[in-house]
């Protein structure tokens, strides 16, 4: 493990998963426990960033058994919280004596919200990311299009560092793009909380159901014989995400041959969806049903990551002429 | 001692003490421990956020030393070093949520150096300072005219964190203002390090003696028969600070009338001055030949700061949603 490239990745802990999560993050993640040394933590000083009052405990451990429900293992992947780590704050006040303002006031994200009175924490959002990646010198880091410009911080962080410090204490991680296409919610906008247009990975057949069938489809297929398009469709991205290639190919043709109607193209899906969201039902249960084990995952976890952070910090603490107590 | 009102200050280690932190912190210091809780703290990281590059880890001991030479008594004050403690960073962090961007920007202090390239940490020494006091639950801080406006934004915060937990977690700290007028330096300006104007608590005769005869006095004063003003006299201030008030009234009165000349003026204050520096210098030789026994003080001191503001950090993490470890 210790000769793999080491990757680190956070998720906020907004609630119950849903296919969202799943195709945007969590199957990247799965690809990459296979053979890289992961550590992938609980981001919950993240969710405080937008002033959106407390954190849910409940929600950090909930987030832990669906990784584990999603297949994420625990022999092979660090898993952690970041609020137990005082090490990733120390590291963001101490790259803070080193970060130019203006390099956080120009992050895009941030240029968005300035006038929406943001909070110190905000602005500084970008480099408490960057202090996560660096605590464990992270060499990949899965990042949507959206975070591309925080990782290009990060690494422009890591350069002035070592620039600063005269030697290479940081290495610039790069980036792993998903190569999964941001997947539309059940209102064709990204699939978000925020937007109340999600399918969750533990719902259940009736309700999933029912918020599929509702959906709209390709808005120039207006009778069942006329021909249809998928990629005109708001249905199509979940097939794509869903369903098998070779399925894919054929609900596709039958589509725009007018073979199928939409509703029979719906419950194809739901023939593979319903199947999965069972099976991490199951698994998630199997969780929830220990929640002492699954306590004690995380804490074997964070001592792990906490040895590493340590050691990373003593050398930035050196560079600074800090002395490690 | 823990009924007694607790008070926090802390001195950036900007290099060996000077007249004018003696007389405009020290002496304020002293004071306090008499009857109050005090910890203080060398501000190692604060001296990180003018980018002036790293920390001399002998300046944060030798600045140790000076407290005790100056007569800070560790078995009544609990001495630390701000950058052992992981807790006040993690205060930094979280308080970043809740403080308002444009709080920090309005800062007087910071706007004047807006427009020179400041690092995010230079707009966040504010709240830095917030989370040293506010880690302790403080009820009293020291403050120079200058810092006034940092312990109200202290102040604002703690009505802010106890508004959105719904309970007082902090009290507001008042702030203890020196009634030392701010000591000039040999030039007239602020005594401060970066004008290389100051007198070492721990010169040499020769040096302070050749120091203080070159500097200028009362400028009307052109022959040693014409009558002075102390009050337009840049040695003036030393005397204030120095002599007996018996002493000082008797040498304005002299000057007033001419009765004595500025060299005499000057020898008087020297009388005064060098027996001060000499006992200093020699405190401080003792504890610099038991390096040991400084840095024992000081794990103590980290021990008891450290057990304070954890509790205090277990409140916070409460009131947003986060376990404690």
């Amino acid at each position: 493990m210790s000769s793999a490239a080491r990757v680190v990745s956070g998720m906020r802990p907004t609630g119950a998963l849903h296919l969202g999560h799943y195709h945007g993050v969590l199957k990247t993640w799965l690809a990459l426990q296979q053979d890289h040394d992961c550590l992938f933590f609980v981001a919950d000083w993240h969710a405080l960033t937008d002033g959106s009052g407390a954190v849910r405990e409940e929600a950090v451990y909930d987030m832990v058994v669906d990784w584990l429900a999603a297949g994420i293992d625990p022999q092979r992947a660090t898993l952690f919280i970041q609020s137990r780590m005082a090490e990733h704050a120390e590291l963001f006040t101490l790259l803070a004596m080193v970060t130019p303002l203006s390099w956080l006031e120009r992050v895009p994200g941030f240029r968005e919200i300035a006038d929406q009175h943001p909070s110190f924490g905000r602005l500084g959002y970008p480099l408490l990311q960057a202090a996560d990646i660096l605590a464990y010198k992270a060499e990949l880091v899965p990042v949507g299009q959206d975070q591309a410009a925080h990782l290009e911080l990060c690494r422009e962080l890591a350069r002035r560092f070592n620039h600063l410090a005269g030697r290479t204490v940081f290495p610039e991680p790069q980036a792993v793009l998903s190569d999964a296409p941001r997947l539309p919610g059940l209102d064709g906008r990204k699939m978000s909380k925020g937007f109340a247009n999600t399918i969750g990975m533990r719902e259940d057949a009736e309700s999933t159901r029912a918020k599929l069938l509702r959906m709209p489809t390709d808005p120039q297929r207006v009778h069942r014989h006329d021909c249809g398009e998928p990629t005109r469709c708001p249905v199509w991205p979940l097939h794509q995400a869903v369903s098998p290639q070779a399925q894919q190919e054929q609900l596709a043709a039958d589509c725009r041959a007018a073979r199928t109607g939409c509703v029979d193209c719906k419950q194809a899906l739901l023939d593979h969806l319903l199947p999965q969201q069972a099976t991490w039902r199951e698994r998630a249960e199997q969780h929830l049903a220990e929640p002492k084990q699954v306590h004690w995952l995380v804490e074997v976890g964070t001592e792990r990551a906490r040895a590493l952070a340590r050691k990373t910090l003593r050398e930035v603490r050196d560079c600074l002429g800090l002395a490690t107590p």
